[in-house]
């Protein structure tokens, strides 16, 4: 069960006007499940998107990346495509054929062209892509559009979720009305690197392609980019922003006033969802925000929010709710920054000073790391006392359901 | 239980001359287990070291390194003192005097300076090291002084380990018979990052201090800077490597000829003890060597077998023997080598051929990846395709037992 997170009703969930929804069981790994998506797009919205840095990135985030085109030169994208099941990673040759045809047979139903459909895959790595169950599962999809369906289309994406994960907001610009809404997906195999596993938002705001690359980059940065489950990067790493353009006015660019508000907006919306995704990682029964300043770089505030929130040590001290803190400062001196004073580092759980001048605070009392340790939601803050930078990373515990979870992932 | 390792038996760990060790029930943090080992070294003995690059290294590391002096100016250690228990780390400067007190106690027992003996500390970090009564155990140490005392040192040493490790061996150099015998322990917070959680090993050979030196940054390389159990770099990791010269003969140099079968023979001795610690990790159920070859740079070929070794998703997939194995290529494309080109990466299970090209060998089947999973000892074998580097690191399984051990390690 997730820490502290509902998801919103499906009446909460605000529609964007120019983008359409269909779900379908398409059968791709396993019956009687909702596991694939069709976002359809008004014509003249505006796409952008970031992706994982694994290396094995998946064939569809490839394609994506190519129909995407540049900024200068961007796709006139229409349609997007998501499957859960199957990621469609390490699949070589035949992967990337499989993504196109995928592309291809969501071109025909929409009649458009191939390159305006992007193709979104999560699941299970190495094994081949069933694009026949895909095209067979698309009538439905196609039948079922519906401005109105953002909360279906947030279960039909979840892989070992326990909830979906769905925010959405309206904001003023100009005086009109702005919706914004969207949807992600994950709970292990994140430790996000320029996006998350899969996340979708969409508004009808009237933005330039450049403006809206540059909002998507900083939304990630401030949001999935914050996030850890268990380290490991996935494959399939996407994070989307679609601005339809339907509330109409003139471009939102990177100078106007609006930009700031939407951004804000759009940044809002993408940490509900990456928190949520936290909350919901694999087996987590505590959610942890690591605050990391007095850094010389926020590289440096990140690399040490990293290493306390991806050592096991740490993470099963938490589940056991056991205030062994010793092993936060292991993690802190194992981040990799070579001249760190460790006699100047502070170490706080929320309000309790833990450590400093390099060793237990003189009046840090047991029982006081006891009590905030016993808690669902728990921060920590740490003062490298080198200089300004700061940075967030949000995590969970390390607890036997994370065993339990992937020891049986796939059966 | 570890995987495929049992203790020699106390017969089978020989007497290095000029070494005797003795051990005490202390009651550091628990009462009625040996926590405190004394060794005490003959007058002329040389001693190298390796030390954890944790930022928060502990006072005791701190000490040893001022004590041994350089190269070129070494001190003359006459004694090492051990305890379990409490680490002394993040302890600051109250930790730094603890440490020289303890020197202080032993050097008063023996008649030696305080500067002549190395401090070592195993345990929980952030919590201040009980002087007083490591200072009322040392009299039962040197009562118990004796050449023959290495199982039981073994056994002195031990934390969350759940079996002794130590191993013996006999070389012969210039026709002298020259005896090797060394103890390690530990069994969490394993990634060392030039020594491991506390290894000693000793020889009767006489080596010069450049040649001691050296043999011990080789000999860490070959072995302890292979393991991981849980990617947590200890703040304590000690590697100590001690020639007492009781053998007779002039100094062995790095020019000598005996320095490699010397070498060779510490090497093999430190890799045992290595491989004993991955082999008991916590909670381990399996032993996995992964093997990277055709690298750029050794760097490379460690950072991949590292990549896969700290996934959680991986380690969780050899405890359930589930061959789940693109989650291998997930941890290889996370491994930071920016220009790795995956379309050549070939990928073996033991002897079984997984993925070439990309993705899934055309002749891989399903069953040949599950039987070998199911073995107690696997190997990955990883080829990069992009040059003539190998490097091996050597790791363990992430199961329930591991969450269970670290939830309740102070309890």
């Amino acid at each position: 069960m997730p820490v502290n997170y509902q998801t919103p009703a499906a009446s909460q969930l605000l529609p964007v006007p120019g983008v359409r929804l269909g779900i379908a069981e398409a059968g791709i790994r396993k019956a009687n499940r909702r596991d694939l998506l069709l976002i359809e797009l008004a014509a003249g919205s505006r796409v952008a998107g970031v992706f994982t840095r694994n290396r094995f990135c998946a064939a569809p985030v490839q394609v994506c990346r190519q129909h995407l085109g540049s900024e200068e030169s961007p796709g006139d994208i229409r349609a997007l495509v998501v499957n859960t099941g199957i990621a469609n990673a390490g699949t070589g040759e035949q992967g990337w054929l499989a993504a196109r045809a995928t592309c291809a047979a969501v071109a025909q139903k929409l009649s458009i062209a191939p390159e305006q459909v992007l193709p979104f895959s999560s699941g299970v790595i190495l094994e081949p892509l069933p694009v026949e169950r895909i095209e067979a599962g698309l009538h439905a999809c196609v039948e079922d559009l519906d401005a109105d369906n953002w909360f279906d289309a947030a279960h039909a994406i979840m892989t070992t979720d326990t909830v979906a994960k769905a925010a959405s907001r309206r904001v003023e610009l100009g005086g009109r009305p702005i919706t914004i809404t969207g949807v992600s997906k994950g709970a292990g195999m994140i430790r996000p690197n320029m996006a998350t596993m899969l996340g979708f938002v969409a508004t009808d705001a009237k933005v330039s392609q450049a403006a809206l690359a540059r909002m998507v980059r900083e939304a990630a940065d401030e949001s999935f980019n914050c996030i850890t489950v268990d380290g490991d990067t996935s494959t399939n790493d996407s994070f989307m922003l679609i601005a339809t353009g339907a509330a109409g006015g003139t471009d939102i660019d990177e100078s106007s006033a609006d930009y700031a508000v939407l951004a804000e907006a759009v940044t809002a919306i993408a940490s509900e969802l990456a928190q949520a995704i936290v909350r919901d990682g694999e087996g987590a029964t505590k959610y942890i925000r690591i605050q990391v300043e007095g850094g010389a770089s926020r590289a440096e505030c990140k690399a040490v929010g990293y290493a306390i929130a991806h050592s096991p040590l740490v993470k099963t001290a938490f589940f056991a709710s056991d205030p062994n803190l010793g092993r936060i400062l292991a993690a802190i001196g194992n981040a990799g920054i070579v001249d760190l004073d460790v006699d100047r580092i502070r170490m706080w759980l929320d309000d309790v000073l833990v450590a400093r001048d390099g060793g237990r605070n003189p009046a840090y009392r047991e029982e006081d790391g006891a009590r905030v340790m016993k808690q669902a939601e728990i921060s920590i803050r740490v003062d490298l006392a080198r200089g300004g930078a700061v940075a967030s990373v949000w995590t969970c515990d390390f607890s036997y359901d994370y065993v339990k979870i992937n020891a049986d992932y796939r059966s």
